[in-house]
């Protein structure tokens, strides 16, 4: 894809096809199609406004970012309610973390709508994350707060956070749910295929099976994050059973 | 005002005190009554709630602190196109300064509500501006992200948020003015008076006359933030005149 020819032009079939991509990632219309695409405008662009100011992912990540912050402060504020204002800071950091900014831009491919004079070959990691923050300010300023908390529920929350992990408690549901089965000398298996229907990216399915019955299914954009939230939906499932397995 | 007796209960004439002080300085009614006071809750009187959980306003001043900042960034988003990331974090640490949310706190008078075990007297500074922003972060909960921005706005933004100021192009509009009289042969006149009206803190007002004419008025919590204000009102008043001056 390249918008480079026509970046403000409204009505072109490069436009369009923007337009679709991102709708399948953000889960709703865009209103002004002009500010999501400048989430994705490399600085090496050279892009500038009508008044000469420099056009750019820049700002918006600066915007996206102080969103993200807010709204994982919210989230982890209901969520542990016993947590001081020392263990909420922390949490937040691991949640936006550097490493998982990356980890969520890169699941949604994001940098395929990247447009820049440099190779994006010659990027290193952090342009996924600062991508994804600049989107996040794009959804700001284009749609509001409400929709940024939708957002960032259902790419960031709802699929990546879990305090427990976060915690350090619980490192892998998947090994949890095997040291069960072996103690309980119970047969397991994770079937694992592709699924991606209709999203925008790949994903893989995963149906986790004890002693040839069905216990949990699960989607996500690896094998090994389906197999995990598989695992944790099982592990959910049978607590009541594992608690008593010592 | 003491509610330590019954914190939690909603119907006692101190809670209409509360609510009705409170309301004054929110400029709109608080639907969550409790969360508001949970914001004055000082650690030391070591509350906990119903599960055993530390009741105070540490967790509030996590949540109030990150939104004050998104707030602010839209605003500098906003307000200043054609500054860079970097310019657009200096400008709002400038902006969301200990210093400066403590002076904030201080002049909204906010730490007479606040509930501690602790002489108010043996408080350091910050007191203030960890109340303003557990505030936000009760705002934030109670009402959501539109009645922060308009709290923040009002409370903030208008009344002390001047770009030229923070960038340092500015000292103080009241020496721009005097010294515009001075060369141009004028004589100015700043009448302060109290006018506190209905306002829950102490009010001041500044008539500024030059050559016997009203040239501007402004209301502030001190007389030398009047007296700015309204020299601000004159400067770009005279604006045309005193590019000229030169």
């Amino acid at each position: 894809m390249n918008f480079r020819s026509n970046i403000f032009n409204s009505h072109s079939k490069e436009d369009g096809d923007f337009f679709l991509g991102i709708t399948k990632i953000l889960g709703f219309k865009p209103k002004m199609l002009g500010v999501y695409k400048k989430a994705f405008l490399h600085r090496s662009i050279n892009k500038k406004d009508e008044n000469g100011n420099p056009l750019n992912y820049e700002r918006l990540e600066f915007l996206g970012d102080a969103m993200l912050g807010t709204i994982i402060s919210k989230y982890l504020y209901n969520e542990v309610p016993g947590g001081d204002e020392g263990y909420l800071t922390k949490m937040r950091s691991k949640i936006v973390s550097r490493k998982h900014l990356n980890e969520l831009g890169k699941d949604l491919n994001l940098i395929k709508f990247v447009e820049s004079r440099i190779p994006k070959s010659h990027f290193g990691d952090n342009i996924h994350g600062n991508v994804f923050e600049a989107l996040v300010g794009a959804i700001y300023l284009d749609r509001g707060y409400k929709y940024c908390e939708k957002f960032i529920n259902d790419r960031v929350i709802e699929p990546y956070v879990d305090i427990e992990q976060l915690e350090g408690k619980v490192i892998s549901y998947k090994s949890l749910v095997i040291e069960w089965c072996q103690k309980q000398k119970k047969t397991f298996n994770y079937n694992v295929y592709e699924d991606t229907g209709n999203d925008a990216l790949k994903h893989f399915a995963v149906k986790l099976s004890i002693d040839g019955r069905v216990m949990a299914k699960a989607r996500a954009t690896s094998k090994k994050k389906a197999e995990e939230r598989a695992s944790k939906r099982a592990y959910y499932a049978l607590q009541d059973k594992m608690e008593n397995r010592n």
